[in-house]
């Protein structure tokens, strides 16, 4: 998952690394302006700038599409630096030409900065308002910079992840649901079914696979849904957040959707799941302690009803 | 906990990271040569060196009596780095003077590499077999590269921790366990009594709460232990391990004291443990999968018995 913005704000040494990064970069490629940029939702932000009032026309927090942005032509796969020596010259870049003298940058270099799950966080760049040349030994070790950079953002991103299954922990849910349950929505509280059984009878391994792949199905199932996320609460407790207004009716046919997601398991002891359902209104006054206090009882009623079931509290 | 060489030694990308931080620092100072170092069990190892073959006679894998080495004075407390511009004339340098001149290091620049719990891992160092001036910019950045490092290091040793105890986590056990118990041993098995009640009746916050505090307890006492160590194996279960051959009184009177130590909490909802024990020969054949079904069982029994007690296997 990637990082958010929101996310990277929390961070707790994040401007004093990014200074690292640029004072590191600067020492390499003392005569360029160095930049790093984050990627979120089809947009790049610069993030921070090793030099104020240079010729080149970039600040920090600006925002640009992505497709207008150079950024995006580097290549994460591959893992390589993108250069232009002498933008004028290139024949390749066509639109973004225009939008490069706009900025007054003439020569380029970025390098692309990925998380250890493979996803793109954003670049570490250096640019000039003139051509100049950019030398392998000063590529490479800006890509070590980088490489560097990304075992930190790694490291923090871990502290709102949880470790076994990789979705957002309870740390998660605390610190952003002010910010982002504001235009309302409901929340999904799940506890798997048995899972205690599992996890006494064929040991810890056995229910790590069961908690790996619950939390893999609930990933798949909030991804294509604008803002919804979810979290593992801790042990066998998971929460979705829709963010939105539903009816009674869209809240059914969602809880529904979401027991038969579990039913089709590749784990060697596939588990269903209750379902607490609580929705809560836009900019409400409901604390999410109360709101999962609420889940957490309509759950209760689900496992009463037989298990495998939702409840709406 | 501090970080072991076994664990560094199945770091995923420790070997690219510490060339990247040698190759960066000697970037910044190329006439001198670099090296990076840890601290283990009051002796320091030389990792890695930026240059083979110079007039310094310092070799990778080289391991020198904390004492004897200059690198013991830097300031981890205040993170400050040690910096001896010309040895010869250090007044206070008394017996490592005669050490460094046997290497022959005339100057010496030594940055403290910590963890994020304030433990120490090593030093980054730039030495030279002449007098030299370490100007302070190069020393910041020099700084900002160790700063970079630790974060890496910290990312690497969570995956042996458990994200909410600090203590070791099952990866570890099972990744280390052959190498630590060739001497022979005896594992104690922990189940926490109760322990559901308290996370179903006043919520994972308290229920992490009495996990964090057992942790506690059980690394306090496995810290005077030459080579024991405690994990958390999931959920309520904890292991201790302790290496040596030990006569049925020795544990039994070992049992007590750690069921005793369980007694005083500052939690809210303090809990006993049933312990199961097991012993193992020197170069035993027992698996650890073995060994832990034993102990499990061993540990059923003490439930059995009325649960605040052991069983011996």
């Amino acid at each position: 998952m990637m990082i958010t913005l929101q996310e990277l704000q929390v961070y707790r040494n994040f401007d004093e690394l990014a200074n690292d990064v640029l004072d590191l970069a600067k020492e390499i490629l003392p005569d360029k302006l160095i930049y790093l940029t984050a990627f979120s939702d089809g947009q790049q932000i610069i993030l921070k700038l090793s030099d104020e009032n240079t010729q080149i026309l970039l600040s920090e927090g600006m925002v640009i599409n992505l497709e207008e942005t150079v950024c995006n032509r580097v290549d994460f796969e591959r893992n390589q630096p993108l250069i232009f020596e002498d933008i004028k010259k290139e024949p390749c870049l066509d639109d973004l030409k225009e939008i490069l003298e706009d900025v007054n940058i003439e020569s380029y270099l970025g390098i692309p900065i990925s998380l250890v799950s493979g996803e793109r966080f954003g670049t570490l760049c250096a640019a000039h308002h003139e051509a100049s040349h950019f030398d392998k030994k000063s590529v490479d070790l800006l890509q070590r910079i980088a490489r560097m950079f990304s075992y930190y953002l790694e490291l923090e991103r871990l502290a709102y992840r949880d470790a076994l299954t990789g979705l957002y922990n309870r740390q998660y849910l605390f610190r952003f649901f002010d910010a982002l349950s504001k235009e309302g929505g409901v929340l999904f509280f799940l506890d798997l079914d048995g899972f205690k059984k599992v996890n006494d009878k064929y040991g810890h391994d056995a229910g790590d696979e069961v908690l790996k792949e619950v939390a893999s199905k609930l990933q798949l199932f909030v991804e294509g849904e604008n803002g919804a996320f979810a979290a593992r609460l801790g042990g066998d407790e998971f929460i979705i957040n829709f963010p939105g207004i539903f009816t009674k009716a869209d809240l059914i046919k969602r809880a529904e959707k979401l027991l038969n997601s579990l039913n089709n398991w590749a784990a060697k002891y596939p588990l269903s799941a209750s379902i607490g359902i609580v929705a809560y209104p836009a900019n409400g006054y409901l604390a999410l302690e109360t709101l999962l206090k609420n889940a957490d009882s309509a759950m209760y009623k689900a496992k009463g009803a037989g298990k495998n079931t939702y409840a709406i509290f």
